[in-house]
């Protein structure tokens, strides 16, 4: 034996025995800044047993909104173009209405022209008629085969990295970490896993009616048209006490849509965070807030402020935006 | 140090080394029989990486009814007895209609006599007008001050002490355990991680509507009248999908009404269970199937023989009933 490698033995030996006290940088993805000392402070306050603002394991609930703030949501939330894709795909005389008509042209003033009623027609085409099996199965292929018009990504490649790596630290610190999105519940599954991490069970969403019949002796769940629950604003604490029955000590969001479930949260007693992305960033995502129509956020701005939550400004806080970017 | 100290400390240390390989019984309140036989066996294949029958963590998801499967239900459903209490503890002019006017004193065939439509007037009066947490307070206080008339015995500490074990053998093999049933789920909620450890987030169940409210700037949920949702049949099966997200590999009920959600559990691809419990025990509990307003079984009892699920018979199968009976 060298003496080389006797060194190499006895270091890590050491490093074995005594674990360096200097930790990787959690959140690497986040530049320096009040934000990211905001959120790596409180998480380890809360995880410190011993510290004043320990929190026990199983009431480090984390929920984040999904369209905008784990991923983009511009030019119209991912969900709607799906939509719009599977119409485009869809025999002519299945298209009923305008909105139907239009969105199978690609049209979406035409579609959203009638508003939430119009959208609902061509949700009603798309997003029922079908099994909870048949329509995952659709919305990942459509994953697999379609490309953002401006990034010319995978829709799930989209997915903003300092995010992921906010998620990761979370549950590495014994959070559970959920979605609370106003977007698709069987939508969202279908990549949530493999992209966030986040299991079906911690999946809250929108839906559709949903019913279960009985095909030759076999119990099928198919997807109903109308709307089963439409997951935004208030309604979004409303499920969380349905499906997680605490109240959360982190809330993540981006836009107004989010601001009651971010209120409530962090209006709870002891330690609570409230995150509230930003989109400041034209350059490498997109710059909006007051006056979008997609991830409108005007109150939100204003209580953050008055709230003491963290207000993401994406230019400034995020070295990269999406996976794929980590080297530009 | 006395040589039998060093002997002690030898043994222990062997102890350490070489950890027995006789495991002690998982289910000691569980007769020997097909049925213990058959659910050890059932675990011990899905847990033991390698097996043919090898089902990872994830995947490993058991359902269990509540009433009847895992505490009692008779000679009413608990809720309901709790329910005819609030009412009594009401100023009569609160009670507005025949059913509440019978709840309140106690009569239960008057308060039935309109069927679900006069359970639903006790239900507002009892279960709605009130934040969620002074509900939980309420049925707190009353599980802690009420006993049942039968046994003497705390609401709840009528849990089945077999389930109990069982529940707990499998989250010891990384399931994760939920509750799913019509009970009401702010109810369940109030004592199913003390009495069953399943934590608030694995319960599903019936709701009254809720509505989020401002209260000088506090965000309030409070229930309201009307069901928000009912659960039972197959819309246990619905919850489930919308809840959890993937079909449960084990599932267990006591009535009909859980046969939907455990036909199609059992229905899943690869190895599946379930598990039937049958009120056969007139001495220590309750003896009733067919005939039962309270835990009807009878389609159940041919699907279970049909579909080979575990039909457990109380008086022969479990040696306790409750967790304070284990002595009798």
């Amino acid at each position: 034996m060298k003496l080389t490698h006797i060194r190499t033995f006895q270091l890590s030996a050491l490093f074995f025995l005594f674990p360096t006290v200097v930790y990787a940088d959690p959140l690497p993805s986040w530049n320096e800044g009040n934000n990211k000392e905001k959120i790596i402070s409180f998480v380890e306050s809360v995880s410190t047993f011993g510290s004043d603002e320990y929190v026990p394991e199983n009431k480090r609930i984390a929920v984040f909104d999904n369209d905008g703030t784990l991923w983009g949501e511009q030019p119209l939330y991912f969900q709607i173009i799906f939509a719009m894709n599977r119409a485009s795909q869809m025999p002519p005389e299945m298209l009923e209405t305008d909105a139907q008509r239009a969105a199978a042209q690609g049209d979406s003033e035409g579609m959203l022209k009638g508003g939430q009623e119009s959208l609902q027609e061509v949700f009603d085409l798309t997003h029922s008629g079908q099994t909870v099996g048949a329509f995952s199965e659709a919305v990942s292929d459509w994953l697999e085969n379609s490309r953002h018009p401006e990034t010319n990504l995978r829709y799930d490649d989209m997915i903003y990295q300092p995010m992921l790596e906010l998620l990761s630290y979370l549950r590495d610190n014994e959070f559970e970490t959920y979605i609370v999105s106003a977007g698709g519940l069987h939508f969202m599954r279908t990549f949530a896993s493999k992209a966030y991490g986040i299991d079906p069970q911690n999946v809250i969403g929108s839906t559709t009616n949903t019913e279960v019949s009985d095909e030759n002796g076999d119990l099928v769940i198919s997807k109903t048209p109308g709307i089963g629950w439409y997951n935004d604003g208030n309604s979004k604490i409303i499920a969380i006490d349905r499906h997680i029955g605490q109240r959360p000590i982190i809330a993540g969001g981006n836009s107004d849509g989010d601001v009651p479930m971010m209120i409530w949260t962090t209006q709870g007693d002891g330690p609570r965070l409230g995150i509230m992305i930003h989109h400041t960033d034209s350059e490498r995502e997109a710059s909006y807030d007051r006056d979008s129509a997609i991830g409108g956020l005007d109150q939100g701005l204003k209580e953050a402020a008055d709230r003491e939550w963290a207000l993401v400004d994406m230019a400034n806080d995020w070295r990269v935006i999406y996976p794929s970017s980590d080297s530009q």
